[in-house]
């Protein structure tokens, strides 16, 4: 008899009618929700034609992988106040920072979306702390456990929504550990729940993870393995 | 004395150059696992232009938000072979489905990415069940709790790298729940994790999740409320 894990349950259907008919706010948390688990990331920028090199720092929980060779990953930027100043620097220095939110700072991640002036340094604002590395002009955040710097390839419009993805290629990484680095020799795969690191759903749901497994590479006919 | 969480932990950096000398496959697994936790879902497809209404059933990591006004997703499609069977379909009919994969499932999910002849129906292979609803023409996955109809509404082409965003338009949803359907119904919240849906890291982990805590609209000079 084939196991049905959907016995028992109940079931509720949403109509494309019943999507557009929903309150705004109400409507951007529900859809928010729907992709899944979310990355959760800080960009840090800097603006260096501004006197005093007014950094920006805000969290993002669009970072995607885009591909390997070369190494890009991809930012979408909604066309709203608080993505603009990220934004804005992105284009004017072509330097970047992605910086792992985790479990110790995500209070002060979720703080910087906050609508600050753009005269406000949010590193100085949330408690966290600008991290600089040679020949590269935007800061890293020291408290994350895993740090990219990044330099912009394109900006894509979609036209559909006045959305912007932001493409970039790594120029570098910094991983901070405890005892012992948690990069599989290997495969390379890098274990980033033991680098504290945390998922978003929605706008503001946080979530710490706990490994189910690593699956050995899919073979049609044999039943993946879990890797150790 | 400012908490300094940092402190006696080690460092590893990687420059460009470090990357561009990894290995092809170590590097796929290295980069892949730097964005963050991801999305995972399963993309059901069919080819209606094939007698027997061949399904197609993917398991994709790269399902990301877009937009809540028109609801948007947006899917990175890689120029492989496991995509491509999902991408001609969605380009032939404009329908596909978007369905959360959860702890229960994972295992058939990842096996769908066995590079199978087009000829295999995925969901026969794999021991998923595929799910019909009217005027709706490309199959929903039964053990998933969460389920969504897509329409294709542009297909990106990321010169870079040759990827392609598919972008398409929410058209329903389907939510399968056991006691209490998970919706804030004050913001419009879904809380997936009680709907058992994974986080995906690098290329092969899984994760379910732990919820550190939702926090409240972020606001200068406020400190974030935790929402209950």
């Amino acid at each position: 008899m084939k196991e049905d894990i959907t016995i028992n349950k109940l079931k509720k259907s949403f109509s494309k009618k019943d999507i557009d008919e929903m309150e705004q706010r109400y409507r951007a948390a529900f859809i928010n929700s729907l992709s899944g688990f979310k990355s959760g990331n800080l960009i840090g920028t800097i603006d260096l034609e501004n006197k005093s090199n007014q950094t920006n720092l805000a969290i993002f929980s669009s970072c995607f992988h885009l591909g390997a060779s070369p190494a890009l990953l991809g930012l979408v930027s909604r066309p709203d106040i608080t993505a603009r100043h990220t934004l804005e620097n992105i284009i004017k220095n072509e330097v970047y920072t992605i910086n792992h939110v985790n479990t110790q700072i995500f209070h002060k991640a979720h703080q910087t979306s906050a609508r600050y002036p753009k005269s406000t340094c949010e590193f100085e604002a949330t408690g966290l702390t600008p991290e600089y590395i040679d020949n590269f002009e935007a800061p890293f955040v020291r408290e994350s456990n895993l740090k990219i710097g990044m330099r912009l390839k394109d900006i894509v419009h979609i036209k559909m929504n006045e959305t912007k993805i932001i493409i970039g290629e790594i120029n570098n990484i910094i991983i901070n550990y405890n005892d012992s680095l948690p990069i599989d020799q290997n495969s390379g795969h890098i274990n980033i729940e033991k680098l504290d690191s945390i998922a978003i759903s929605g706008l503001d749901h946080y979530h710490s993870t706990k490994s189910l497994a690593r699956l050995s590479y899919a073979k049609p006919g044999l039943t993946p393995k879990i890797l150790k």
